[in-house]
């Protein structure tokens, strides 16, 4: 027998679908099969996961290891703490990871190559999400993101990033300049990706690479633009398009650090 | 004074919001100030504009060309014309661009160095719009997309192409098999990204390539495969998550396959 989700738990998880609820609670909403099975394959997942939702009493392989966070719900409420039109059957609500830079540094400090990504101002949360995805996928030691960052734990960044979340350490940089100056301190050289910069190519970027990614139609802000070693941008031709995608050219400048410093 | 669209007018367009309408009349809608503005800046935007639809009659430095085609909606219904939540100011009406694959390969046939992209059961339009962006900025020859690929004129593929959807020959292809063997008559290697393929290095990619991307879940179809001439992967982690989304993949192909044959 399952448990049913009680009413006053649904009306807590419904919450979380506002940042200011997720930040309060230190909790977010993972939803999709996949991107579930992703985050509780992970060696922590008992100290992740907070209740596992499932449509109906439905069961899945992995749910046997949760048996006692597993709550089940009728469809329309299921549908009610879902996010997507169309959702799956499985709804986590897991713990939010808490890193700290100086303890990220820290433990990274005698490794001579070291990828570190920092988010300035990006506003699409689908963009946010596939950048942590793809930073996973490239093995970057973290992610900085500063304050108007959209949410790493907001339901579209959560669904782009494809149960990545917990693979990279993620950072909400409340002091991104101070934040910058310390990778810089550390040995990281900043480059930020503007359209004005010198064409990147494998020889340009250093072995600790912080690499800055702005805003999708601003760029990156003149403050940090000021504190960054280089500008660098991805040749191409301007009058086709004006730009790349921000995700897109985030997963370009990581896949050229991997084959400059392949590790 | 600028002219009020008619209610018949409204409710014409109104319809291109469904594929098969936009199929029957071979139009499509492009929204937002700045996706319009680069759509406009084409030396054929003349013949690609059929309607400038703007809210409350604003005016817009691109419309002074296209004053008779220019029209304009009161608040209410411009919102029901506009696909997005928070919409900008001017929707454009557009005639879809036809481009024949016999045409299209005759016209680069003298080419030594050559890039098409190959769609393969894409189902996410924003990830199919994103990469007809970086196919414009890499400056692509073609893209073919089979039957089930999501449109590349769906709304949100619209609002992903960032206005470059007439900056690359765009094909739908009824018939993918024959027109990937086709290809490779033409001189093409097609190489499928694949997760079980040779790692890619810029060595490994010919300059004449058919890049096949795949679904979004189950990667490109046996049969395509199977025509394909080599499987590619980009090397990563594979623990932390378990691919890269399909446009950042197919961003990283075309970057090295670019610094592979740099024109």
């Amino acid at each position: 027998m399952m448990t049913l989700l009680s009413n006053a738990k649904l009306k807590a998880f419904a919450k979380l679908h506002d940042k200011k609820y997720r930040d309060e609670e230190g909790l977010f909403l993972a939803e999709g099969n996949r991107a579930v099975a992703e985050i509780l394959a992970r060696p922590n997942a008992a100290d992740i996961l907070t209740a596992l939702v499932v449509r109906n009493g439905r069961s899945f392989e992995f749910s046997a290891n949760f048996v006692n966070k597993t709550f089940t719900l009728p469809e329309s409420e299921f549908n009610r703490l879902a996010n997507t039109d169309a959702p799956q059957d499985v709804i986590a609500v897991c713990r939010q990871p808490v890193w700290l830079l100086s303890d990220v540094l820290n433990a990274r400090a005698s490794k001579k190559k070291s990828l570190a990504v920092l988010l300035n101002g990006l506003q699409d949360a689908g963009n946010v999400g596939t950048i942590v995805r793809t930073a996973a996928w490239f093995g970057a030691d973290m992610i900085l993101a500063n304050a108007d960052t959209a949410d790493f734990f907001n339901p579209k960044a959560v669904r782009s990033s494809a149960g990545s979340l917990f693979a990279v350490p993620l950072i909400r940089s409340r002091q991104f300049l101070q934040d910058t100056a310390l990778l810089k301190q550390r040995g990281y050289i900043i480059c930020a990706s503007a359209l004005d910069g010198e064409a990147v190519t494998t020889k340009t970027l250093p072995a600790k690479l912080g690499l800055v990614i702005g805003n999708e139609g601003r760029g990156v802000s003149d403050g940090v633009l000021k504190a960054s070693d280089k500008r660098l941008a991805i040749s191409g031709d301007a009058s086709a398009v004006e730009s790349l995608n921000a995700a897109v050219a985030a997963g370009i400048f990581m896949s050229m650090y991997r084959q400059a410093h392949s590790y």
